[in-house]
């Protein structure tokens, strides 16, 4: 469903990734082509029982965060290792050298987000616009 | 716990968070300011059965994208109503005036991201830098 304003895809359960989402990688959803995002890549990610990032990797220019939903693991950066659960929020600078797996008994699900440093000029407070109007939900 | 290239926040359980953080009300929880994010402000929330954003917003400049995680609800875009469910993504340009509501029967768990609309130059294609390097996970 698409309008001048809003996009919106569906997932489905965060449970089922592995088995609804190849992109490009069994459980990993990107949205940016599915939504027509403009200002971030994010994707969806469920990782098996067992599984790992089999790689390393930083970035050119972008900050990255990544937020665990469920599942316990490990994450690596330049070398430090944190322990990953339920809440879990990481912020990874471009030059950070990251990856990390899943050690716990269940499968891990987890979102990435991907932004350019420094490039948010107006925050919340200055960039909301709440217009004077009540909130209709019925004809 | 911080570094110069990562920091980490432990957010805890989604399902505790309506006690566990009032920023700035109960159940929202913004993590630019503990994790020192620098191109995207994002907060976890949860909205309780029967809960609302009693008010409609657009932004000036910032592209936003809904991640539903549970629950089950209604949000609005400009007139146009969406049914949300877990791993229902939506996202809403600057413009958009916008609102959402937990009709479920269950307190509902999103994930909401800002970051500048039009800001990011390089995708994960073109950014992303994999050192030649095996992972080593035990020293």
């Amino acid at each position: 469903m698409n309008n001048v304003n809003f996009t919106v895809a569906e997932a489905g359960p965060f449970k089922d990734l592995i088995s609804t989402s190849q992109d490009p990688v069994p459980g990993k959803l990107y949205l940016k082509s599915k939504l027509g995002l403009t200002g971030m890549e994010v994707s969806l990610n469920q990782l098996p029982t067992g599984g790992s990032v089999p790689f390393y990797h930083s970035h050119r220019e972008n900050e990255e965060l990544y937020l665990f939903v469920s599942g316990r693991g490990e994450f690596q950066v330049d070398g430090r290792i944190l322990e990953i659960k339920e809440g879990t929020c990481i912020r990874v600078a471009p030059e950070g050298v990251r990856t990390h797996r899943n050690t716990g008994s269940e499968a891990m699900v987890f979102v990435c987000i991907q932004v350019k440093a420094e490039s948010i000029q107006h925050w919340v407070e200055s960039d909301a616009v709440v217009p004077d109007e009540p909130v209709m939900w019925e004809a």
